[in-house]
């Protein structure tokens, strides 16, 4: 059943550039993967008359509007007038809504001002839309053919509200609702992928009106999805493109589905029985952040080292004075130590260390922005890997890139010597850039 | 001169949400700093039916429309012919734009074939906006009162090509460009900002007709923007709006332009010639990111222990095995030795320590997820202070809040006991929640 869908996100910050409107291109994947294509996205600012405006075109030409923001208790959140407005209906208060919303308030110490009362009104025959993350509660509402979903434009809250309460009300409307599988990689640039899977669909014999294969970016990882559209049973074609895309992406593909960096490292650490522990320099904590997003990481990470002063490498690692000395701190025997170190410290199997030049300032010629030494000590020693970032002058970037490799180097130890990083790490002793 | 603006972004991979949109939010960001603010942001698929139609609208509605995106040498790029359709002028070949192309791709060894003549035609009347990074050229045409402005969606060659070729051609309408200044804060809602704002513009004597005031929230802070347009000296204006919304905002305001909160933190902490040392439990690492986001924070920061587990709270911080078992880890009392322990490890100025329920399991009824305790060791002792984030099971949210909370406190301390979390904090000895 093709129907006219559109996304509309709403707020002055989008129209003045000061916030990337994230949330259509989020929305748009989650409907294409689910077999509805939009059509048009359209942002604009919270003035209530081309609001009401669009809305009113939108319910015109039927179908489905998705639109975000615009529902914070401030004057200038005007979404919900605008659909009130665009559908002819009289705002209404619920009185269950607003009761949730003073205990919320309450239990979190917050006082409830008058505008905060606004969030408990809705269109006249809207069906609520919870919230469990935050104060302002969604919406839907049906207009003659065309149904208006209204959610906030907080991205956590939106996302889990879209997932939770409005893909179940628009999976009813598809009989063969399209089925994605999405894998994940790390390590490989996007070109490189595209050129590896030349000619996918040929070689899982896929029927090219059914299928589809897209790829996306969510840096610093890269993401390969096969979307099979209109058919009874698609578990057949998906299993034989993960199969082939593992085959030709190998090592780099480090999960498949809803799992994250975190979880897939975690998970590793886990079977294996296994523990890691972090010596961080350049990446200031941002390791043991990334580690820690997994729910349940306490059982595989117990301690995690910022040394950020060569004195810290020294005496809370042991690294070395000759080393610091002689080599400096973005180094391969440096990190080989402060790696060492903290396994030592922490009594864990792995130790990980990263010392790096983040920028934007303090490159050389010879370790210029973006040079990141990393050291892994294992069970039966201890090896080191140099990463150059091309990405030059962007700090977090550098620190987001050199988190991820880090963790990646236990998962490929931990799979038992696959090598993600081909000829620019030796699992040994010694070590070559 | 009031103009009605819109940008208009082309091609599949935005409604599929493979890309996400970074041109209309650079566009709309140099726009408005430009003056000439953006009434409408709109995604449209390569299909030439909705695009012209799309086009011929803004056409009809005057001002100005920037494009950008479909202009490849490919079939599926259609937006020049949208613009000829949508303006009902027929296409012509530019033989100039033709040999510079010609020329262009012999100089760099490639082959020039059919597909690529198309990017040398132009609708009727057009001026071709040069591209010195790429080969599809932009152009700007005008119809009737209205501008459209076609560039391609490469960023790096739309951006250049903006500056140097569109830019020009638009300041010549304007003369007193926008002014704009923000000033940042955390610690206090957007409803709670919005409360102690109301009557502001009244209170520093704005012109209602030349500034505007704006809310901006980028988790876990807020902003406040004051806007002066069309005035040709907005100085006063805007200190007096610093000055005023310091004084009803104090002490949530940590800084005004472009100071990002690493930056104020770090920036503080320079100038009283401190350090500071973290001790992480359930950010994971978190702060220790966060403090290092500001380039130069090695000067302040030089260590951060990562404590997941108890064990290494007691033998890397000293956090006395009765503490743990009598009271927990997540309480005053461990917060406290946490703080002290890595104070004393550090031998630095501040010790700040974090530990708390990150979620989405590991919450008692007396600790339930979102509760997280603060210690900061200073000169003169030590002091705790609990937060209950309202924000249950949204961990890396929590993780955000509570990075931002701990820094903060060594930015009060600093600030001589200015305090930001009324009631919920006691500087001293003791403490209560």
């Amino acid at each position: 059943m093709p129907i006219t869908t559109e996304i509309l996100t709403v707020g002055d910050e989008l129209l003045r550039g000061d916030l990337n409107d994230t949330n259509s291109t989020w929305l748009a994947a989650r409907l294409f993967g689910m077999g509805i294509p939009v059509r048009r996205i359209v942002s604009l600012g919270d003035d209530l008359e081309p609001l009401s405006g669009a809305i009113e075109q939108a319910i015109h030409r039927g179908g489905l509007v998705v639109i975000t923001g615009g529902l914070g208790p401030t004057d200038d959140d005007r979404t919900t007038c605008a659909v009130a407005r665009a559908a002819k209906v009289p705002l209404e208060l619920s009185n269950t809504t607003l009761e949730t919303l003073r205990a919320r308030f309450a239990s979190a110490g917050y006082p409830f001002t008058p505008n905060n009362e606004k969030q408990a009104r809705f269109p006249r025959g809207a069906m609520e839309i919870k919230n469990s993350r935050g104060t302002a509660p969604g919406f839907l509402l049906r207009v003659g053919d065309a149904r208006v979903v209204c959610l906030p434009g907080v991205p956590s809250e939106m996302k889990a509200m879209f997932d939770d309460g409005v893909v179940p009300l628009l999976a009813q409307d598809e009989a063969h609702p399209a089925a994605v599988r999405v894998v994940r990689t790390f390590g490989v640039g996007e070109s490189q992928i595209d050129h590896r899977l030349q000619g996918l669909l040929e070689a899982i014999d896929a029927d090219p009106s059914e299928v589809s294969l897209h790829y996306r970016t969510s840096f610093p990882e890269n993401q390969v999805l096969l979307v099979v559209r209109g058919v009874a049973d698609p578990g057949a074609t998906l299993e034989r493109f993960e199969e082939e895309v593992r085959r030709r992406l190998s090592p780099y593909v480090f999960g498949v589905g809803d799992v994250s960096f975190s979880d897939a490292v975690v998970g590793a650490l886990k079977e294996a029985g296994a523990k890691v522990a972090l010596a961080e320099s350049c990446t200031g904590g941002l390791a043991g952040d990334l580690v820690t997003r997994a729910s349940g990481s306490s059982s595989v990470f117990e301690l995690g080292v910022v040394t950020y002063s060569n004195a810290c490498k020294h005496r809370m690692l042991g690294v070395p004075e000759e080393v610091l000395e002689q080599y400096g701190a973005v180094s391969s025997q440096c990190v080989e130590a402060m790696a060492r170190g903290v396994r030592d410290l922490a009594k864990s199997t792995y130790g990980v260390a990263i010392s790096g030049v983040a920028g934007p300032t303090g490159g050389t010629p010879e370790k210029p922005v973006g040079t990141v030494w990393f050291g892994l000590a294992h069970p039966d020693g201890v090896s080191h890997l140099v990463r150059r970032f091309p990405w030059v002058h962007d700090r977090q970037r550098i620190k987001q890139a050199s988190a991820h490799v880090a963790l990646y180097l236990v998962l490929a130890h931990l799979r038992d010597g696959t090598d993600p990083f081909e000829g620019r790490w030796e699992p040994g002793k010694g070590g070559r850039s």
